[in-house]
């Protein structure tokens, strides 16, 4: 480690000059800005290294004492920490949500540094609140689609906000049941609403023994989160089955009314608009139906698929999103912005305001100032990302990308149907699918097999699966996540699936392919696999 | 504006190919890197633009239809949105709590943006995890102070965290809260805890009407966010006057056993480390005896003031820091990271569990994935600039700036009092100073004038000051903001003030000098300033 000098001198050349064009940090730069995806695959070592082993890297829970040269830190982070991070542009990471990033997000990323506006206030946001503002008011359009002197009306009005812009969807699903909270409770005579009072005045006040909030159990975990956060408790998130992957608006209803007929007071109904599973959307205009029926707030939970509006072909599966009270969408994810983007949008621009809070300094009466009515207070310009993001691709841009991200899901869907070793378990509807790998003797076998047989196979097949996930993930060319999934063909018990997420546009048809392939290769030289193949045994296996 | 095309083609050259070195985005970023303060200066437009008229600007709610090339789209962004920025990096911008930062985390951006990790789970940010993990150890040790044996057993540890990096500073004190109120109201037999069972089951169980937290005056209004969203309930904030800017321990004490004593419980007594309006500590030590004698949560919100632990000359003034329950740092600000990197420290490593929740497919039993207990879900590695900085700066550069900046405020609290035309009001303890400006017979007569008179004076000085603030603004050239303080010299009634942070390190005492110059120059050519001047009428005016 350079030691470096512990002089002002030596501090102010760290804000004035910048690192020289050969350093380290400079040679980095450069690499990225040429080849991102060749920076990536030359650093992020693919061979597998244990957690434990990495943090033997980062164990030292001492502020350094002395400082260091800028260029031999960045020496430090290719090495720690760059190569032990995961490669989220590479094609054949196929197992999560991130993905490949535009290539203008990496100077705009230093355009957002080097401006370091704060978003709580216009006094260090000038144009960054506008700009904001604006964003919203465009997502709140593709979402709400009102007409445009409703968005004049609004748009940048200091006593309404057209949502809340936010770190991500977990921030944006609280903020949502947050202000449905504050709306259902809100201030009468008599009493001053809960935000004032709190939740136990509140409940006295309104005669509620008990509050609930109902979803699917596909429902993101963020709901169980806010529910927590929010004083409500995880145990009044009441989650529904869903065998089908999408809740059914007839059980919903009936579980509704039943909730309601004790004596619990519905605060919200909850639609998914592309389950972190399997990309699955809930029947949204149906449960809208629902939602009115019994009397409360609907929110959906687009954080994956609303960017599918973009899309003309696909916007239908999300119908009845324009009913919603309030949606959650992310644009660090179908929007290919980076992480840290997320969005609470409301239809009734008031709502809002049952958050709204003013200080003396700060926020004050009929300001614009943005940290009025979000959760989060000093935060950082990711709008502008979001902005450029709608700029440069546009409407027909993002349709195309997701289209094509639609399209390649089903053909990889068709490939696995026509692989004999493999089971598409969820076909997808947005372009998350799920499936497995199985000897195709064991998939003739188990579905006319007793229960208990059947339940015996499925957990050797799991663990196969597992085997089969975690071998991919170490030979480090490829990875595919995995997760378990009640399933309508077994009974309703769960079973372990890969999970596929297709959301980088960089992926092709062949590296699906070559994923398959690999697969069946590692799950071949399995014990396991040849024990299940050998189908004379199969029924005592 | 230059329509690109539509084509799967174009879009994937904004996924492989980087802007051409002459293009308009390559040319601002060369721009940022080679000078930032020459680019921002540039670019940053000085003269008075109206918010209404940068609002123009933003006020398309349509999604445009067609993508737009990179680089008429990055023209744009430097018309609109830098042009209206606020320059953050000027030495003379004085009035916020943002600065010039170092330039390495320009690139550390792109690094940022290029690895764009999701640090919700373990499997999207495989050493980004145990880095930010060394990150919150290296924090807490800077306050807690636990020897080595004691970071080695719960660095890393599954079952524990020493904190929770979040995108700031309100966040970290929802995060602080949160943990109190689960731990206070946590399961017992025959009761599943608040986080199940909900806030309004949790006061039936435990017998509580109502339950408050306990700040003075001077508390963040973050706080009032943090008990609503609890639950709490922003009545059942309880705020006590601190006409010294610091609250007193015997007050503090009085009014939490009255408060409890009338049936109430009280959750959490929160200190302040750096208020944000005048800098200053509350006495820590003895608000942590007041604390235990009342038997709760001690949460001690450093978000401003925590950087100060690292100068060995100042960190007396947080004596006692080291007692807090859970402390909120923000590295954004004094520590010179760029916007969005807050923390909430946790005292006790096994607190953070009474947040904790999994899911199946993430965040499982065991997993060391830190969306297990933070608020936030998805979001970005912020920790890498704070990492960076950490070693870049080492405890020594910390200590340097933090020193240099305290000895700069008490050089112009010392110009201040020796210009006859202003009144310092608050002196520095930590680097923010207030005061006003006002011609010196007033001040001589304010003192003894009779409480009428001393209100109708003051009344005509805060106008005065409102005037030269906004009027200094509006030219262009530097910024200084202004509050509303209650003054014991003036009858514990608010006067206005200008407020000044001196955080950024570029700024000289000859551009302090020159702020105090301009702002007399400006509040002698006023109206207002001629008639206070006029002493023979003073009492009259």
């Amino acid at each position: 480690m350079g030691e470096a000098q512990v002089s002002l001198e030596h501090l102010f050349r760290v804000f004035t000059k910048p690192e020289h064009k050969d350093s380290k940090l400079a040679q980095i730069e450069q690499h990225l800005s040429d080849n991102i995806l060749d920076f990536l695959s030359q650093h992020v070592v693919t061979k597998k290294t244990s957690l434990e082993e990495i943090e033997q890297d980062f164990s030292d829970a001492l502020v350094p004492e002395s400082p260091e040269f800028v260029s031999s830190h960045a020496e430090s982070l290719l090495n720690k920490l760059v190569a032990h991070s995961v490669n989220t542009y590479s094609p054949t990471f196929i197992g999560h949500m991130t993905s490949a990033l535009p290539y203008f997000h990496l100077p705009l990323a230093k355009l957002l540094v080097g401006l370091n506006q704060n978003l709580v206030k216009i006094e260090t946001s000038k144009a960054f609140t506008p700009l904001e503002r604006q964003v919203l008011g465009m997502m709140h359009n593709l979402v709400y689609g009102q007409d445009e002197n409703w968005y004049q009306q609004y748009l940048h009005s200091a006593r309404h906000a057209l949502g809340a812009f936010c770190s991500g969807g977990t921030v944006a699903n609280i903020t949502a049941l947050w202000v449905a909270r504050n709306k259902l409770l809100g201030p009468q005579k008599g009493f001053a609403g809960v935000a004032k009072a709190g939740l136990a005045a509140a409940y006295r006040h309104y005669g509620i023994n008990n509050m609930g909030v109902m979803c699917s159990k596909r429902g993101h975990y963020s709901l169980s989160k806010a529910v927590d956060v929010l004083g409500i408790g995880r145990d009044n998130l009441i989650t529904l089955p869903c065998p089908l992957q999408t809740l059914s608006p007839e059980l919903a209803l009936a579980e509704g009314k039943r909730y309601q007929e004790e004596g619990n007071r519905l605060l919200a109904l909850v639609g998914v608009g592309g389950t972190t599973e399997t990309g699955h959307v809930d029947p949204l205009d149906e449960l809208a139906d629902v939602a009115r029926e019994l009397g409360c707030w609907f929110h959906v939970d687009a954080a994956w698929g609303g960017a599918t509006l973009f899309s003309k072909t696909h916007r239908a599966h999300l119908k009845g999103i324009e009913r919603a009270d309030s949606v959650t969408i992310d644009a660090h994810k179908q929007m290919y912005v980076p992480m840290g983007a997320g969005m609470a949008l409301f239809r009734n621009p008031q709502d809002a305001n049952t958050v709204r809070h003013h200080a003396q300094y700060i926020l004050r009466q009929g300001s614009k100032d943005l940290g009025a009515t979000t959760l989060e207070g000093s935060r950082n310009g990711m709008a502008m990302m979001v902005y450029a993001s709608l700029h440069i691709f546009g409407r027909r841009g993002y349709e195309l990308l997701i289209d094509q991200s639609i399209s390649k899901a089903k053909a990889f869907a068709s490939m696995i149907d026509a692989h004999p070793d493999f089971e598409l378990i969820t076909a997808p509807t947005l372009s998350l699918l799920t499936y497995r790998v199985c000897p195709e003797n064991v998939r003739q076998v188990i579905k006319t097999a007793n229960p208990e047989t059947r339940a015996r196979l499925n957990n050797k097949v799991d663990g196969l699966v597992v085997n089969v996930q975690k071998l991919q993930r170490e030979a480090g060319k490829s990875f595919v996540s995995r997760t378990r999934l009640e399933s309508p063909d077994y009974d309703g018990r769960s079973i372990t699936v890969f999970r596929v997420v297709l959301a980088n546009p960089l992926t092709t048809e062949q590296d699906l392919a070559n994923i398959l392939d690999e697969q069946s290769r590692i799950a071949r030289d399995r014990h396991a696999w040849k024990e299940l193949s050998k189908s004379e045994d199969l029924l005592t296996v």
